[in-house]
């Protein structure tokens, strides 16, 4: 079956002149990659009724498909109506249903109902609307050379709304259901993605064609993703995606059923579980630890005090971290991080504690110790465990990765991992 | 004099697949918005020769100057050097130059040239090329029925350089100097966008055309640009700026010259021109005003310790606030936020403190204290201010909303401001 040619027509000055980034074609690009549809091609043009009339006739004239986004608005540059008007030659004629929707939405708000408002409800001769359950501009449907036009809102929400509740099931009827794509989702941390791509396909040699991995960035996480038609064998990709799971072992953070979830809150879960507490003793990395926690909703029952340690002087009189410790070994070594770490362990009562002493830079090196050389220690009064790292980058680069090893080893130590992680690659 | 049309063609699957936000786009275009250049029209492809050659066709037809962002790297879906030469209908041949910059480019980084290597050297016949000092793959610059034909690497970092150092200096020869654009931008806190909008309205009835006034939210600071063309007299722009400078007063941060500054190093920047010291004692913040001051190079000079503090039972412990007081007033109270800025004055031997407690939510909140209920405290030993603020929003965004008015505060006193801010419109 021949693919559908969808083409977007994204409107607004304020995409071509750099003030704001287009997300919005992504958010349609993510919504309708779940049907099996790609988008073939996107015009982006600037609140100009020639240009953006122009753009719909020769689209039209090309695809199958076709979603406007933008200029939907009361305002003077909003004019895709008109536009469309134009490139179809149609008549303008006021849309019952819009001027209901936009009566109800002003009652609902108790505004008056004023001409820019009902200049929304002017809507080609012939389209259908879509309903827009949370602005007061409602979407436009209508066919013309044969290529079937979806006119959507600029401002996000509405877009989101406007796509979920109506684009995506109306287009899912044009698609046989065997093109439909299932996606499966692991977040994972621990492993790079090109050692990861190796493992595979060192493992896997006999991987099947009809089953898609792909790897998506998503910092600090790596998202794996297993993506399949619905036609394919349900018990091909239960099998496989039980290899890859088992092959990731404890790397795998989460399985995305309805969100990705991050580190903080994963670790946040599993001390809820276990009923602990957990305490942060921070030289470089200044709090970001704690303030990952505390992000999360519900962090005060597992977290009750932080340490941004810096000087040395602080270490011993808010840690007790013996001053002789930090004059044989230095401020950035093990000898100091564990004292910190039993500390804090102490001072805040908790159970689990993570600690960081290292250079973040672009300062601090000294010829055995460069920038990026980062001891922690994590465990619990049973046990503290510690290791150096060596890591690469700018300053709040190295910060951020240095949270994110903290919060994974905590997360490991939580779940009795005896995998090793490999967090440099 | 007739504006120059410019368009933009965007190359890559993940651009229209929704997994990257093209933000190389916009980057150009505020590039090419300092020189007068406005962007017409631009146009995003897949990795599909033909594809790509058909728009190139299409565009160098209409438009006076075309840039293409993308595929230049060395893979196969690197493809545009040979859509420019299908679409202008010339060979590609080895580039010299291409081929000493990709020889140096290997020999610094002592890796071999490979195949894929020698394929960034074959370009359209007859193009100059365009220095990447920071990448392998160099631009392409050529005419084509006579439109100017500029192609970029998709690597942000890249295309960075190459438009500073040689597209735009290129194409400011291509615009008369009096079309060109001056901006002064200023960073500014404390004062909403549209408070702002109505108190110039107010004050400067007679603000004169030529100075085209506009706001860009950079949350949170908020940039006030000041745009003219170059033909506008020196002396009206410099009279405007300095009432604006004064209407503004110390809500200004920052006049943007090299680079915008944010909040934390600004704060920064003041107390090592006083030799101060700052600590935090963080509730409800969790640490994210101490990880925004460490984020900062430099900040151990002004930072030595900082405490989140999330129980009531670690706030007297560690800050040595009464427990009496905690029992008498609560938490989130002026007594408990006051005792917390005292004690880590003490406790830090600093100068300068920052105290918060309040409530993020979504839990927590009573009665007579809803979510968004923060008191602050900040000062030195001489004297201690307090402040109960009332915020609206998710937990993240008051978290984000109270650390940068904490930030603002401590800057407020560093300078002796006796301004009023209005942090909450």
């Amino acid at each position: 079956m021949k693919a559908l040619n969808v083409q977007l027509l994204m409107t607004g000055n304020e995409l071509l002149s750099g003030d704001i980034v287009d997300s919005n074609s992504a958010m349609i690009a993510q919504a309708l990659k779940e049907l099996g549809i790609e988008i073939k091609r996107k015009v982006t043009v600037s609140d100009d009724i020639e240009l953006i009339a122009q753009e719909i006739k020769n689209i039209s004239q090309q695809a199958d498909i076709l979603i406007i986004n933008g200029g939907l608005g009361p305002t003077v540059d909003d004019m895709t109506a008109q536009a469309i008007a134009l490139a179809s030659d149609k008549p303008l004629t006021e849309h019952p249903q819009a001027l209901q929707h936009i009566k109800a939405w002003c009652k609902k708000r108790k505004s008056e109902l004023n001409s820019a408002g009902l200049k929304q409800t002017l809507l080609p001769d012939g389209c259908s609307i879509i309903a827009n359950s949370v602005g007061s501009a409602v979407g436009m449907q209508l066919t013309h050379n044969n290529c079937e036009i979806y006119s959507t809102p600029g401002v996000p929400k509405e877009l989101k709304v406007m796509l979920n509740e109506e684009i995506v099931p109306s287009l899912a009827k044009k698609v046989p259901s065997e093109m439909k794509l299932e996606v499966t989702r692991l977040q994972v941390y621990g492993v790079g993605e090109s050692s990861l791509q190796t493992l595979i396909d060192d493992e896997f040699p006999d991987w099947p064609d009809e089953l898609e991995l792909g790897f998506r960035a998503t910092i600090p996480l790596l998202e794996v993703k297993l993506t399949s038609r619905t036609s394919t064998a349900k018990a091909l990709k239960i099998h496989w995606l039980e290899k890859l799971k088992s092959l990731l072992g404890d790397h795998i953070i989460n399985e995305i059923s309805s969100r990705p979830i991050n580190l903080a809150e994963q670790v946040l879960t599993l001390l809820r579980e276990k009923n602990q507490q957990i305490t942060t003793a921070e030289s470089c990395t200044g709090g970001l630890i704690a303030s990952l926690l505390t992000e999360i909703p519900g962090s005060s029952q597992s977290f009750e005090a932080g340490f941004v340690t810096y000087s040395n002087t602080i270490k011993s009189e808010i840690l007790e971290v013996e001053p002789s410790i930090i004059a044989q070994h230095g401020a950035v070594s093990e000898a100091t991080v564990l004292a910190m770490a039993k500390g804090a362990l102490a001072k805040a009562h908790a159970d689990i504690v993570i600690a960081v002493s290292g250079i973040a830079g672009p300062g601090g090196a000294t010829p055995d110790k460069p920038v990026g050389t980062v001891w922690m220690a994590w465990g619990s009064s049973n046990k503290i465990f510690s290791h150096c790292f060596h890591l690469n980058g700018g300053r709040i680069y190295i910060q951020q990765h240095v949270a994110a090893i903290g919060l994974d080893l905590i997360r490991r130590l939580l779940i009795n991992s005896e995998e090793q992680a490999n967090y440099l690659k």
